[in-house]
């Protein structure tokens, strides 16, 4: 599918103004642009139910970021490229001195994803500049709209690679990690940015006045509660670890019950673990194993290594720490009942980032003035503004998701929510720019 | 390493006689056959305690077998091949009109797997044949020794393929699998076989008058009791089971504890669930978890769907179908607790094979006749021996398993073990032959 001139088209005749006379972007234009997007990536003979698969750096995510570019072209923007591949333009405000107000998301996906996480939040940011064009607004502050490089971190394993390298935060060795046979660099190159100065993608603390983020939920708390628009409290601390678990591979005949060191029954029982000293406290962490391999992995051999991951998130380092401590404990007590070797490592932490909450009033205000309730929560989801609050001011506005259902095809947020999340991102960024 | 004509010379030096007058195999030929026989299929630059990956069909598996043809050879057989690959040669008896005596083992291995595990049978029935022609002795019985094609299975899923052929067993289907690219009928040509004609392979019902096979336990029961000898009682039933378990992929990080259908909890339930039916009662029963896949497999992702193996054997089909009625149960409880669906469905069934009383009492006056003490056991793992019961009587010889490790490179049976293993072989071979 090609963007047609058909696409834009009638734009203007879309844009509504609320009764109170307050701008109000045009839900049928981003939904067409929703569903535009939608194609690059999509199923082979599928619809829009069907999802997405736009990996980063995959030739879809380079299709689709071309689609973006001209969208922003479409909204009188001059897109550039910067050497992380992060797509990003300047919309003037009335005093060029000030710092622009920031927002935006990603158009990446996981494999068989939805068009709604990170397409929503990078569709209502041309959205909200589109809809100001049409009413002749013009801010104090510049404001600039921003398409974030791999946030799902599928291809390299580096999620948030965009935002990392404006935060200066990209993880060491990134330059010698290879997906599908392509070292990162030269991915990097794929979507035109410029590895070799990479480092010119950072910006500095302070470079903006606020970030901003409209993002779907992904769980199931707005949905759940009918409320259209989430404040973000902050995005959650993650620690991974990894567990290897060492027994010895035996014959599955042969070897009596009693005699076994058997490296997944050790697993599952650390499995039942993670889950009992997760939930046996009040609070929202979640934790979970999600990753399992076993070794030699035949139905007549008795497991003699099997690894697996531990992902424990939540707003307050503290507990995730004392979470990891009792896991600890309880694998030695595993690793003596089943006569295995039991060893949990760190591999990963993402510190929590808690939203500012200056921006988060905003949003409440924003959202009251066009009449939508709103309620606040954490984000147990990693973004992109996790990063860009290591530099300023930081706010996000989820939208409900549907069945609480992400990362899937089956992934979905109302149309009319979509434009409430762009309606309320439009007027975060009025009340931020003035 | 080439056959060299030392390898055969000095044999007939080596020769024992039993302060009885009994024969006795040599132990150093038998040895050296089993050491030259490990370097088929080796580990590049490994030596014999690194074990051997002799899968079959494999280019090692093709240079084992033209050693053991020549081991044939040089012992004064004419070996030949049937349709399904098996190697046999027939050493003439006084009575050409009696069916023969059949002995034998296989001589792949698993990958990574030890020197001991067919190779003892296999060169055992070779070197009672030699120890025969050395001391003058004919039987009345024709002596046929034969080495099976493929009975570790790791190639096409097709275990005891060469026996199974012999019993026309073999599983439907099997001329459609695929293994490295290259199709079963293909392999069964590599190795001399002619898949055309696969039922010329298939012996008749009394076709033979017992078969023998010599074999290491795999198991530590013999080698607790210090007993050389185990009498094998039978080998036991197998049933193995897939377990599907359908949750929901959701994301890890947004998804409240509560509100989970996490796949991998549910398998965990299982797993351990399989271990305590299996050992809540007495007896040898064993029960196993080998194989576990999960989807999507990532760490940030709750478990999906999770396939996994349950493999369950005792002599008793009566036990095995009880301890399955109770992990069905288990397993509905389990899904209503975890909110997923488990399907458990029966995949393969091997049904128990007794050994035949009065060649099991053959083997014991054997043993006693040179001085080594017997045990009966039931064997856990599954041999070709089982396929041959379901055409004659039928008699295992079992020698101790060091430690009871078996399918790996720290498999070890000692070279005195071997010997008397042998020793048990040829005096049962003369027993059931007079």
């Amino acid at each position: 599918m090609s963007l047609t001139r058909r696409s834009f088209l009638g734009a203007a005749a879309g844009a509504a103004v609320a009764a109170d006379g307050a701008p109000r972007c045009n839900a049928q234009r981003l939904r067409r642009h929703i569903e535009e997007l939608s194609v690059f990536g999509r199923p082979a003979g599928g619809v829009f139910a069907d999802g997405v698969s736009r990996v980063g750096f995959s030739d879809a995510d380079v299709a689709g970021r071309a689609y973006v570019r001209k969208l922003m072209e479409a909204a009188g923007l001059k897109p550039r490229i910067d050497a992380a591949g992060n797509i990003s333009a300047v919309r003037p405000g009335s005093n060029p001195k000030l710092e622009p107000v920031l927002f935006g998301s990603h158009i990446d996906s996981v494999p068989s994803g939805g068009n709604f996480d990170g397409d929503l939040g990078s569709l209502a940011a041309i959205e909200a500049i589109q809809t100001l064009n049409e009413r002749g607004i013009v801010t104090r502050r510049p404001l600039e709209v921003v398409v974030w490089t791999n946030e799902e971190g599928v291809a390299y394993g580096v999620g948030l690679l965009g935002s990392a390298a404006a935060a200066g935060k990209l993880p060491s060795g990134y330059r010698e990690r290879v997906w599908n046979g392509v070292k990162l660099p030269d991915a990097i190159r794929k979507i035109g940015g410029d590895p070799a100065r990479i480092e010119t993608a950072q910006r500095a603390p302070g470079a903006f006045h606020c970030y901003l983020e409209l993002h779907i939920e992904q769980g199931g708390t707005l949905d759940k509660a009918g409320i259209p628009i989430g404040v973000v409290e902050g995005i959650v601390s993650i620690d991974r670890y990894e567990s290897v678990i060492r027994g010895f591979a035996n014959h599955a005949g042969t070897t009596p019950m009693p005699e076994r060191q058997d490296a997944l029954l050790a697993a599952a029982k650390l499995t039942l673990a993670v889950n009992e000293i997760v939930r046996r406290e009040p609070g929202r962490q979640v934790g979970t194993v999600g990753h399992l391999t076993v070794s030699p992995n035949a139905p007549n051999v008795i497991p003699g290594v099997v690894t697996h991951s531990i992902e424990l998130r939540d707003m307050s380092a503290a507990k995730i720490a004392k979470l990891a401590e009792a896991i600890q404990a309880r694998a030695r007590e595993i690793a003596a009942e089943t006569r295995t070797e039991i060893t949990i490592t760190k591999k990963d932490h993402h510190a929590s980032a808690p939203a500012t909450p200056l921006v988060q009033a905003a949003i409440e205000e924003a959202a009251s003035r066009l009449g939508l309730a709103t309620r606040r929560l954490p984000s147990g989801a990693g973004h992109d503004a996790q990063m860009m609050a290591t530099l300023g001011p930081m706010g996000m506005i989820f939208v409900p998701s549907a069945g609480g259902i992400s990362h899937s095809p089956r992934e979905l947020t109302l149309w009319e929510d979509c434009a409430r999340g762009a309606d309320a991102l439009l007027h975060t960024v009025l009340a931020m720019a003035s």
